[in-house]
């Protein structure tokens, strides 16, 4: 499937460095020929990765011409040593590349608090630049995996004024996710032209319908990082209102998608659910339930036991915080209406629902009736394995 | 134990009225001889059960001689059938003893949504008043019991101006505990007269020392009642300040000591850890960080793998929304310093914390070097059984 797509002047690759116990790959690089235009979003967690503060040094100048990105070791709360650690990181890759160090942007993700074996990447760098390739995006998202049980790739092409470009993006996920971040890591690169001055906002944009509505377990990474690289090489370039909504729904579409796969292969996950919240106040007050919901360990473990369990979904929604009245509350699994009026409609009904708790994904509906708000989620279930993948995650 | 203590004018019991599906107990009451005061603490829950909302209704008259109380069924979300429904355990209650139905107050927890067997209580309520006795409080702890794998009751005593007189406490809880409610179901009897002025005040401060700082799942339910009676038999009367302290500070010792039993008792817990956080710029803020350690799924599956993962805490502290500044951040396990200044002190030391996860109970302790704001929440791990029992719950 690698041969399927090409993004112009961009080049992947991905080796096992040995910073991972077991032999896997570990490091990554993208490179594109020339400088792109690139923007990023960023954990907001208070606690950043020295990767993070860096990349968001170097952001600044809205230039990079390559991401070095490693797994297996998060390079946070090494103290100083983190800080050098990230630069040498850099260092290697524009050596090994002949590019100025300012065009190289850097992410880690893995195990928090332990020095990052710099020599190891270093050693590694001569394999890492020889390996890179037009199809070597899919040895990116490898070299990228955590607890991810799949490496996570995927492209859409359009064409501007008969003009085709393409857009790839890859990410990693599976745990640490909540809505109000970015993902753990994800690294999407165009080769049509967009303005600088459009590019952060478009990476914001399907940052938010995407990346920022789902969850896992509602931790949040020090080392969230969405890099956005446009280099122009195909030629077609965004130039109009009309260019810049087909790309921003090209972008929308891809970021939905992988996030929806986030969700998919999360951390034990069984089942992939939809929380829509609808006739709340306002948007805020849904968003505020839908959040309540989704992050429940009760509602979560229950859709793991296949269990339509609309009490514990209606005292998730009671605490939320948000006006609620329980007797105008109606509630449906997919399609069918559980509970109306804040009561259960009885035994047959609820044989139907249980019959949607065994679909690997389904939807989850609370209608307040009290107003127009509304939001949803996209959540999973809360699993045995869950818990053992992440009691025994540093053994 | 159940002969130890005596509680003047108080009787209780506790049978099985065939509310659970397994024969088990699971219906109590609770009498005095004489209407005592009563002080409640109830759900912030929006959606509240209707045993919840009669006893906010009954309970503004400061009075109180009995209350009924069943497990299995939480009466909660069932329509307009469940405010009859708890009208009628109170008038079976009322009628069984010959008082007022006014002064009957009703608690209920179990199952949400399903309707209340009411025939079944009313069966079972000649056996229950014949089972009554001064030390049924043990199974009166029993008939409440959901998940909990042991009956709580505790009991002080204490004199005034040479007259004993003692306080008897049953709780429940399991699941569903979060700090910023009270937790289940707890009720406090004590034959020391109190100025119905203070009744109140003393209940809701020691529940804000004790119930209002532990943590199960971060969820919270529809039907959490405190209610804490006192009739004043003993003719121990608490008149001055002095008294009130007395009294106010063995009440929070009871509270406390079952506040950590239902941690302890909690789902699938393996673990009770304390949370300490100090240095903060404030109390508010330093509990906001206490609150996102002691709910991160991440961090509780740590202590479950026994997992000295300093990293997570770090992580969980930074999302908390209240400033932080990583590389000041002290982190401690009992008394083993792990973190200094935001960097982990290499793996000696984390040997030696490791050790400290061992243990079925620890501290962890963040300081955050900031200003004087501390707080602190007693937590525990989230296991495997954890998930088991609650996706199992309704089967």
């Amino acid at each position: 499937m690698m041969e399927r797509f090409i993004c112009k002047g961009f080049r992947a690759a991905g080796v096992a460095a040995g910073i991972k116990t077991r032999s896997a790959m570990d490091l990554g690089l993208i490179v594109s020929d020339e400088p792109a235009a690139v923007a990023g979003v960023f954990t907001r967690n208070k606690v950043q990765a020295a990767p993070v503060q860096l990349c968001r040094q170097r952001i600044s100048t809205g230039r990079c011409q390559a991401v070095i990105v490693n797994s297996g070791n998060a390079n946070c709360a090494a103290g100083e040593a983190g800080m050098a650690a990230a630069r040498a990181m850099t260092t290697a890759a524009a050596d090994g590349l002949g590019i100025a160090e300012q065009l190289v942007l850097v992410a880690s993700t893995g195990v928090i608090g332990r020095p990052l074996p710099v020599a190891a990447v270093e050693a590694a760098m001569g394999g890492l630049t020889r390996a890179l390739r037009p199809d070597g995006f899919g040895d990116l998202a490898r070299a990228i995996m955590t607890t991810d049980t799949e490496p996570k790739l995927s492209w859409r092409t359009g064409d501007i004024d008969g003009r085709p470009f393409s857009i790839v993006v890859v990410a990693k996920g599976a745990g640490m996710i909540r809505p109000d971040m970015a993902t753990l890591l994800l690294f999407a690169c165009t080769d049509a032209e967009i303005p600088s001055g459009s590019l952060q906002e478009m990476l914001q944009r399907s940052t938010d319908v995407s990346l920022n509505r789902i969850t896992i377990d509602g931790d949040t990474s020090t080392n969230d990082t969405a890099l956005l690289l446009a280099n122009g090489l195909s030629g077609a370039v965004v130039r109009s209102d009309l260019h810049r909504q087909m790309f921003q729904s090209l972008l929308d579409d891809i970021f939905m998608e992988l996030a929806r796969w986030l969700v998919r292969d999360g951390e034990g996950v069984t089942k992939v659910v939809e929380i829509g919240v609808r006739g709340a106040e306002s948007h805020a007050d849904a968003r505020r339930i839908a959040d309540a919901i989704a992050h429940s360990p009760l509602v979560k473990t229950a859709f793991f036991g296949e269990d339509a369990n609309w009490g514990r979904i209606l005292g998730a929604a009671g605490r939320a915080g948000v006006p609620l009245d329980p007797e105008r509350v109606d509630l449906y699994f997919d399609q069918i209406q559980m509970v109306k009026g804040g009561a259960g409609r009885g035994d047959r009904i609820e044989a139907e629902a249980s019959k949607v708790l065994k679909l690997p994904e389904f939807s989850v509906t609370i209608d307040l009736n009290l107003g127009q708000g509304e939001a949803s989620l996209l959540t999973c279930d809360f699993s045995v394995d869950y818990v053992r993948i992440n009691a025994d995650y540093r053994t």
